[in-house]
């Protein structure tokens, strides 16, 4: 049974907490609001009555609060606890903050682990939940079968950026996509369509991303944008009546309209005829 | 043998006459530039030398070129030929573009269907592919067996602009999700992440969206945004991040942007601890 201790018990905390618990680990919690614990109290957790009793009770201490800010705070909390301890934070935020959080517990003696969750809450616990790690390979070596407990655990290296640059990429993937959906929803309904209508249609068209996603992948890994089935002059012309559906729906069209200037940059560019896959480059500031 | 007149062979009609030869039916085709109709003369279609002997041709004309200003100037080509003809809009467009085409059909004595292609060319002809129409039920249900041979035919209802507007909505979720994971992309190539690293996770981030698409859309037809799992006030903090991250990486965050500005105005109104989908309202101008 391996000591751990989980600090930040928002609904991700709480699941992080109780997938340990169920694991059979010894759980030590601590949260801002002490209320928040009860639960997790009644499935067998310990409660540290402050930051430094809470790293102190365990080996290995996950943070998740609401950003680095916030994990910086805690370990500042902590103070001299922190010696000797491994921190792994979990919570969103920077690559450049990920750095400044691994020098500032290195400096109070102890060892620092980056790590995001790319999972809803109620999946945590299984192999479908995904966190990803980076910073010292030992220090995930080590803990993986504690991190196993949280779902599927993957080291991508030892830059401590790592696993925040891949949390930003795949949090712009997930932010963007549910925009784009509530986006959608907002305009059909003021044209008469229920969420409930557009619904399956929806999800068929989340079913065709995938094969979109890995052809776009490899066309940008090898810089090759030719043979186009779909042409960047194409999706100038699809979003010009898209905009302008929005627009007359009564619905801000502001994501679009960040599109249609890359897509405009790219035709301007004589490279209309060019694969969608082009676009990305323009988005280079 | 039903006969049948294709106009428009872009990729997409080209998959359209490829999959109504594959069934049987008696093909004509019709492309401005002439040469494009050459692989399907070499399956067995018929080439007709002007828009009006096209549709002569068939009973049926599907007409698939770039917009509805296309589709109307190939109505006019044909004149007085679209007298007792069924023509079919396959076109992407307005709902108001989709009403214009149906008008001057009519006047022209000739019926008019519109329709929506929901897929990629390469799945047009399997049951995959999906096809919405909208307008006069017979004439669905007249041509229904031939419609299926593109792929699941769907009526959504006599009101002519009712594809055209599911059109719309599902080309918004594609294109901001395809926009979403460019733009992600970029920002990771700037990380030195590439684009075959990040695409597991991103297909893992595409593999999440379906039951939370589930989810919104049931909040946002019961409008109902409490008891929030993510509420709008986390998706401030993360867009704070993901936006400084994106710029900081020389990657415009347009569409982040936006994003946040509706994000902003839930939570200046009072509502940063409700659900995601209060988000959707906020996008009204």
């Amino acid at each position: 049974m391996t000591t751990v201790t989980v600090i930040g018990l928002g609904p991700m905390g709480q699941a992080l907490a109780g997938a340990l618990l169920d694991a059979g680990h010894c759980v030590t919690v601590w949260n801002r609001t002490e209320s928040k614990a009860a639960p997790l109290l009644s499935r067998g957790a310990h409660q540290a009555t402050d930051p430094a009793r809470a790293v102190t009770a365990s080996d290995l201490t996950l943070i998740n609060v609401v950003d680095h800010d916030a994990v910086d705070s805690v370990v500042a909390a902590a103070g001299d606890a922190v010696a000797g301890r491994v921190l792994v934070g979990l919570s969103s935020d920077t690559p450049q903050r990920a750095a400044q959080t691994a020098k500032l517990v290195n400096d109070a003696g102890g060892r620092y682990l980056d790590g995001a969750i790319m999972t809803p809450t109620d999946v945590i616990g299984t192999p479908d939940a995904s966190v990803l790690f980076a910073g010292p390979r030992d220090l995930f070596d080590g803990h993986r079968a504690l991190l196993q407990a949280l779902g599927t655990a993957t080291w991508l290296g030892a830059d401590l950026g790592r696993a925040a640059a891949f949390d930003m990429a795949l949090l712009d993937v997930f932010w963007t996509a549910v925009s784009g959906f509530l986006h959608a929803l907002e305009t059909a309904r003021a044209q008469g369509i229920t969420p409930g209508e557009l619904l399956p249609h929806s999800l068929g068209i989340a079913a065709i991303l995938p094969p979109i996603f890995t052809e776009l992948a490899e066309r940008i890994e090898a810089d090759r944008h030719d043979d186009s089935a779909a042409s960047v002059s194409s999706v100038a012309a699809s979003l010009t009546h898209l905009i302008a559906h929005s627009e007359n729906s009564g619905v801000d069209a502001g994501a679009l309209r960040a599109l249609q200037r890359y897509v405009g940059d790219v035709v301007a560019a004589g490279d209309g005829d060019r694969e969608i896959s082009r676009i990305a480059a323009a988005m280079r500031a």
